[in-house]
Formats: C-alpha cells, structure tokens, sequence
C-alpha cells in the first residue's frame, strides 16, 4: 500500500493537458478506463465507488486512488472525499450506473463549489433535465457519452485505450460555462477519442437510431431462435450470425439505457411496426395486387438505409469489392495469407471469417477497393490460394 | 468454337461420380457455378438460359456448353436439346429465378423419360406442390437447397467452389426414386458441401427463421436509416453495421423468395410483432410497474436465442474470449498481427476488423479460446502490440 502511495507521480509528472485531481464515481468498466488513461499520463485519479470490491480492482489495475483505502490508511472510520483529496477536484466523471448517474451528478455538484462534473452515460436529456431540476450549480455540468464499450464489464476489463479512435459526444447546454465545456474536450482528446459536438436532444436521437434500435431489432429477432429446432440452426449462416450479434448483450444494462432513451427509441419503433404491419399484410395475400411492389420497396428502403453508412475510409460499403479465400482452419493459415496481400500493396477496407458448419476449412471475406480486386484475385490464385467467391 | 469443342474431356476423363451428361437450365450465379465445380472434374455439362448474354457468358468462363453456340455450329436455327446431348441427360439443375423454377421442373421432366431433375430454389414447398399436381414424374424430381450465396449475381461471379464447406440440404418425398436422391446427394458431395437431410415444411421454416426474417429485420431496420441526419451515422459503430449489412441484398431476387415462403415466414413476424407491441407499449410508460421486467425479459430472450446458434468448432460464441489489437492503416499490419499470433500457436476461433470514424487506424477483434486469452494478451503487449480492450 505505502509502495503503492509512493508511486503517485509529483504534479510535475503529469504531462496531461487535464491538470486533476480528477474524481471518478463508479469504477465498472467504463470508469476504471478513464481512470487508467488519465494515470498513464501522470494525472491524479481517484476513484469512488459503491462496490468495495470494484472500488479496490480499481486501484489494483493502477486507475487510481481508492478513496477507502487512503481513509483506512489514515485511521479513518469515514469516507469523507474532501479531507481524503489533496485539493478540490479539477474534474469529478460520474460514471455509476445509468439510473443513478443524474443523482451522483447533483450530489458531486453540491459537494464541489467549482468543479466541472461530467457524465459519461449513455443517454443524456434526462440526466440534464434532472441537473436544471435540483437547482444545483449547473453550469459548471457537461454530458458526455464516449461511445465505446464491449461486452464485458467492470474494472477487470477496463482499459486505457478503450476510447482510443471511438467519437466522445460532448453535449453543451445553455447555462454551461465555457471552462467546463473546455474542459470536457480536453479530457475526450486525451483520452484518444474523435470529439462532436451535439445537443442532449440530437444525442439521444441519434444514439437511439443507431444504438438502440438496432439493439431492440437484434433482440426481436434473437428471441425467435429460442424456438428454432437445433437441426435449423446448425444450417445458419454469416447473416443470422451478425444480424444477432448485438443480442448477447447485457439485459440490465440495457433495460436501464432502453428506459431512459424512451419516447426517441419508441418513435423510431413506430416507423418500424408502421413496415412490419404493412409487411404482414403483404406476406398474408402475396398474390394479391401490388403485394409484390410492396416487398420490393421494403428491400430497397433498406438498401438506401444500409448505403448512408460511412465506410472505414468515408466510402459506403457497397463501393467495395468482396473476394474469399479458403484456408485450412490451423493457426497462421489467415496470417500467411494476409502477409501475400500485405505483400502486394494491397490494403484492406474490412476482413472477416465465416464459419463453415462441420468443415475444419475456413473462409475469409476480404473488401478490398475494386480497382485492386481482380489483380489480387489473379495474384493470390497464382500464389496457390483458393478465391471461392 | 472448334477449340473449345474439342477441350471437352472424353467420357474416360470424367473423375466425377456424376457420370452426365448434366443439364443446367438458368446459368446465372448458382447454375453457372455448378457447371464450373462438375467441369473441372471432367463431368460434360450443358446449359441453357433465358438470356443469350448470360448463357454465353457462362460457357466463356468454362461453366458448360452453350445449347444456343451448339446449335448455331451445327447450323440450326432452333435449339433442341434433344437433339444436341450426346444422349439423355443423367442430370438436369434447374437454376432460373424462384418465381419460374416450379414451371422449369414440370417442363424438364416431361421433356425427358428418365433423367433426374433437381432445382436449387430457396423455398421448397410451393415447387413440390406444383410438381405433383402436374401429373409429370415426381418421381424423379429431388429438390434441393445449396446454402451458398453472395451478393453479386450472374455468372460472372460463378465460382466451381461457391458450395465448398456449406451446407447442402436434399429434401426427399415420399414419390421421389431411390436413385434420384441419391444422385442429388452425389452432386452435393461433388460439390464440396455437407449434406443435410429435411422435409420441404421443415426446410421452410428453418430458412424463414435462419435467413428470411433475419432479411426482413435487417431490412426494416436499414429503412429507419433513411431519414437519419449523416452525422448520426458517422458515429455509427460496428453493431449498427453488422446488423444492417444484409439489408444491401438484391430485392427483386428477395421479393421472390418472401413471396414464394410467405406462410411460415409470416408466422414468425407474428411473435415478432406481439414482442415489439408488447415493448412499445412498455416503452411508452417506462415508469410503469413491471415495464423493466418486461424490458429485461425480452433482452434476455434475445440471449438465450443468440447462445443457441452453434459456433465455428461448435460451441456457443459466448464461450469464446474477445480481445481487440490497435494497427497500422497501412498494408501488412494485420498479416504481421496474425503471422505473431500464429506463431504462438493459438488458433483464431473469429476476427473482425472494427471501423474507426475518422481516424488512420484500425483495430482487429480476436475472438480465442478462453484459456489462451490472457497469455496471449501478454504475449501480444510485451511484443509491442498494444492490445486495446
């Protein structure tokens, strides 16, 4: 512990552009990752929470500081954050769980008289309409979401990249002070993340198109498989495997996410019954006049939806061209193969393996731009590689 | 012409167990990638298709005898095919578009007296209901279901290894001859496939719930995106991605199938829409009592189905651990992931590239046995590789 203790670095030390100390409430995973990234660049982290148990993985993967072990270390029966800091926080990142978060946010707002507290939840309109509600300070408030998470969680799986190449949404509000704002994009930046800028209300929107819908989408159609003959599902292919991917998600975290991002999530899910009843209709007289039109507008409206998405380089999908390639499912088979690509200058948009039921064979599908797809479909096969598709 | 003619193997070349001659009428992707997988084994092969274009085509890449080149070199103004085979087809493939599969199957067995006729149509039943109330031979008509695909089409695209490792299923009946089954088992087997056996009802509601509702959910989720603002989806993730990425596929070819399977594909958008009326109407009063519940009982159907789905060496994907590895945009850099990966003797079990919004630098997630994932992680960090979550 005094090892410990001693390890943390002079001010001098830090070389973050977050001057500290930063206060994180709740060490799960996404806390315990801020708090790793910050400690990597010397800042002062300590860390809160409810869990002893989480509190103390916390500090013992180096995120920071637990605030009850320094009060145990100085003979204290309390856990008072005041006495236990060096110095009022710079930065306090409520990071408890999404129905508790706008609680934690008021309290650290009272504890603090100037302050900046974050949020790092992932739906944001509620949190900051609690915050204007209770009369606390806030303008010295900013919601965040860095977008990344996995399907694993607490400290364990934390990580000081974690937010590294993925966007951080930083949501001014009005009464927001620019200090504060400031601020919450330094701590993005450092953290390695891609910083935009959006109101609660575009935030939540969009989170709720891109995120939570899809999450619902995938769950609807997981559930069906609860039913599904285990002969049917030995048949199934890359497709039901990525469209149900999502589903194995973690149902507390989502019921808390699901119920807070209500009215844009079920606005949304409006749109979608309006096409399924359609799609029922249609599917219950497919004989019927126009009832094959329908199918096809369905398809093609989710053709335009699928070709908006941006591509690794700002591309959409479709402007790639696909191949795939067998290979003996043993390791370093993938590696060989990639290095003949790498080889030839060649440079991957996406790559993915496909399962093969009972065949110890793999397949990997590589995008690849299609002004270099036929040359390297010839190369490889020349090189003795089977291109299947 | 003469050239080609004359590369046509004599019988005692045929290494194949389907002896021939074999007829494929509709060359396109499926047709013509049969054609190629028994041409490279020495099987002769002819084709016919609805489209001169396309059924040259197909013989230009080596997928068969054009019936149309064999009548003109022979001076003929009509194409018989009678009178062009060597002798009775062995085999006739009927690969056309879905919707005129059923009427190719009755034409192609009244054609012939003793040839085997097997279509390659992605819904079954409604093709064996009209083939027995033909009254033409059912006898000799096996359906079948090569489980391949991709999302080009025409014979272009063909490959002779599309069927490699996937699953090929025979859909016997109670008319059908020994040796017509038999002889679809041998063109699956030749075809590289694994060989599944099911009834027409069973085959259609294994591919309603593995492939067609999968389609539509994909599809009215892609359709949602269509009045999505663009800098919502440039933070768009990989589950966005991954769900939506079918949803590119081709409707004309789409509206057929759900046309042809509406029955048992409606019966499972029914659980669908009592699941999402159900959600939204919890959804519409999340602070109701209960609505959590019914929130979490639905995400944790969703795993429950998801865990169903066997993986790559038969186990749950859950049972596998994930790791993501930062790299270089650059040409090589996966290769030399791999390359280390494998020669520390671990075995991929999946790997996806993740797509990163704006910046120069992609990450792999690997997906290993459980046992090996920390070590790993070790092993990767103190190579260099900075291992991210």
């Amino acid at each position: 512990m005094d090892n410990y203790l001693s390890m943390q670095p002079r001010p001098e030390e830090n070389t973050s552009a977050v001057e500290g100390p930063v206060l994180i409430i709740g060490a799960g995973l996404l806390g315990a990752s801020v708090g790793l990234a910050l400690r990597a660049q010397g800042v002062p982290v300590y860390l809160s929470d409810v869990s002893p148990t989480v509190e103390a993985v916390a500090q013992d993967i180096g995120a920071g500081l637990s605030l009850r072990a320094l009060a145990a270390a100085a003979g204290s029966s309390t856990v008072d954050a005041a006495a236990l800091l060096p110095a009022e926080p710079q930065l306090v990142v409520a990071a408890p769980p999404p129905d508790v978060t706008a609680e934690v946010v008021i309290d650290q707002l009272r504890a603090w008289p100037t302050a900046t507290v974050i949020d790092i939840a992932s739906v944001k309109a509620p949190i900051l309409s609690q915050v204007l509600a209770s009369g606390a300070d806030a303008s010295r408030y900013v919601g965040t979401h860095p977008m990344a998470g996995r399907e694993k969680s607490g400290p364990v799986a934390a990580s000081g990249e974690l937010f590294t190449s993925r966007p951080f949404v930083i949501c001014e509000h009005e009464l927001a002070r620019k200090d504060s704002v400031k601020l919450a994009q330094t701590l993005g930046v450092e953290l390695g993340s891609t910083i935009t800028y959006l109101t609660v209300e575009e935030h939540d929107r969009t989170v709720a198109l891109i995120s939570h819908v899809p999450q619902v989408m995938s769950s609807l159609l997981a559930s069906r498989l609860q039913e599904t003959p285990l002969y049917a599902l030995g048949l199934a292919g890359q497709g039901l495997r990525d469209t149900v991917r999502i589903a194995g998600s973690d149902p507390s975290l989502w019921v808390q996410i699901l119920a807070a991002n209500a009215q844009p999530v079920v606005q949304t899910l409006y749109g979608v019954r309006e096409d399924l009843e359609r799609l029922i209709a249609t599917l219950e007289d497919p004989t019927a006049a126009g009832a094959r039109l329908d199918i096809a507008q369905l398809m093609s409206e989710g053709n335009a939806g699928v070709a908006r998405i941006p591509g690794k380089h700002g591309g959409a999908p479709a402007a790639f061209a696909h191949m795939t390639v067998l290979v003996d499912d043993t390791p370093g088979q993938i590696a060989r193969l990639l290095t003949e690509i790498g080889e030839l200058g060649v440079n991957l948009e996406d790559l993915r393996m496909e399962h093969s039921p009972g065949q110890p064979v793999g397949m990997v599908e590589i995008a690849v731009n299609p002004n270099e797809h036929d040359k390297l479909k010839a190369d490889l096969t020349s090189a003795g590689w089977k291109v299947v598709r």
